[in-house]
């Protein structure tokens, strides 16, 4: 186990954990074109999950523009991906003094599977007013919540990768008992210790089971869109979630995240346009 | 004026209204390029509203997929648009059975100044389960709020193109009484009868003053990212908006809304990331 201080100091190396592995990019050519590997370790069913597809498309990102923390990803879902090689193309729109935007695709077979755009700063430069009316959710501490267990029949791969303690409401969806609100929270670290920073956030934030399972039983939520904006860089361990749905309409529905760090502070935002697949 | 069944079935042409001749497309070639002119009347300062910047790139994406409503539209702004001739640049990624997804690039003096990416439906063909657990704004009547008047000197010049009724506790800022809170809420329609609809909704989510005139004095507040999903086709009449923000952090801000139609439904829900210009 790694220091706070000394982490800091300390990025960690691709080959150290399964998030870095796994969403690693090759360059093709220095014109923009990467290589890479969609693994099957972060499905959700027979499909990897679109944060995780995203997180492949911002390591490309992050490779191209000189800031270092997504500030605002957007990333859209024209097709669906299926683990193994794809190529990512990214091309930078700007790269500015304090902001870069850039786009990715997540190409196979031909075809744009993921489209990503970003915007990039660094928020340690970061520097005007502060005003928060907002505390984080009111959990209890992890070891009072339930851990996700991913040898369980019917858990998504993904969850493997993950160490999820879900608040007992929240949980009560996996035995039948729905909290009857659409609202998902419990606290998230990754399984390997990797510590969360501002790319690995891109995916926490669609890492919980879809809010609508505290409402209903339903087949598979795919994402349409998913905006996840990097508001400060997470101090080590824990992070909190929560995840609602305040607008179910025709089988249409947002989830709007906010996720915060062990300090308390609220590191990302995020919301996603979802279906409830019928 | 025209009538609300008479009008389900007349879209507005495009000479009749404002919004659509200043968001009007040209084809220039049957190959995804549009020509279209910005203009300078839906201005705040010097620079186009982003919603309206927004909007003209959604006329060119919505001639060139099969389905009528952007579900999801993301805008970047890498760069400052000028009004004036700029081209615009589509390229659908996927024309689906129930979705399209398609990207646009606005353009100017050969740099993309603004990056759309959006996924049209068709939401008179959604179908599935609802579950709204939100309610419209505790709004007083449109006749009870403040109108905006476009002719006050310092009130931008897209003002001009709305009727805008703010809240009595919105409205303050503009006389040196700030409310404390970085909330904006009003009424709204377009100032010359054209009626909302799911593409004028993308102007909409950023028609109202910066949410944090409510909390203090600052200068330019420019959109970073502007996110708008249109939930419903709107009634006609009035729409009743509420922007938030609840997370102002080192001078960055996300900007949540809300947009109802007359009949009390959620047509719009939007974010932008924004920071504070110093």
């Amino acid at each position: 186990m790694v220091g706070v201080s000394e982490r800091a100091e300390t990025p960690p190396r691709a080959a150290e954990f399964e998030f870095d592995r796994d969403t690693a990019v090759e360059p093709l050519d220095g014109q923009g074109r990467f290589r890479a590997v969609i693994s099957d370790r972060w499905n959700i069913g027979s499909a990897p999950n679109g944060g995780y597809l995203t997180s492949v498309a911002v390591s490309a990102l992050a490779a191209s523009v000189p800031h270092p923390d997504p500030l605002s990803v957007s990333s859209h879902f024209p097709g669906r991906t299926a683990p193994g090689p794809v190529e990512v193309h990214v091309e930078v729109l700007r790269a500015g003094r304090g902001l870069s935007t850039a786009v990715a695709r997540l190409v196979q077979d031909d075809q744009v599977r993921v489209h990503v755009t970003a915007t990039f700063g660094d928020l340690s430069a970061h520097d005007g007013p502060t005003a928060v009316s907002a505390t984080p959710p009111a959990l209890p501490p992890p070891e009072a919540c339930v851990p996700v267990d991913p040898a369980i029949p019917g858990v998504p791969v993904m969850m493997g990768r993950v160490d999820l303690r879900l608040t007992a409401e929240s949980a009560g969806f996996a035995v039948g008992h729905r909290r009857g609100e659409a609202l998902m929270e419990g606290w998230i670290r990754f399984a390997d210790g990797r510590e969360a920073d501002t790319r690995s956030l891109v995916f926490t934030v669609d890492s919980l089971p879809p809010t609508v399972f505290g409402l209903m039983e339903t087949g598979w939520v795919p994402t349409i869109e998913l905006t996840a904006h990097g508001r400060g860089r997470p101090a080590p361990g824990w992070l909190a979630c929560s995840f609602r749905t305040r607008f179910l309409m025709e089988g249409y529905l947002e989830e709007d995240g906010e996720v915060w760090d062990s300090t308390g502070r609220l590191v990302a935002l995020s919301r996603q346009l979802a279906r409830i697949h019928t």
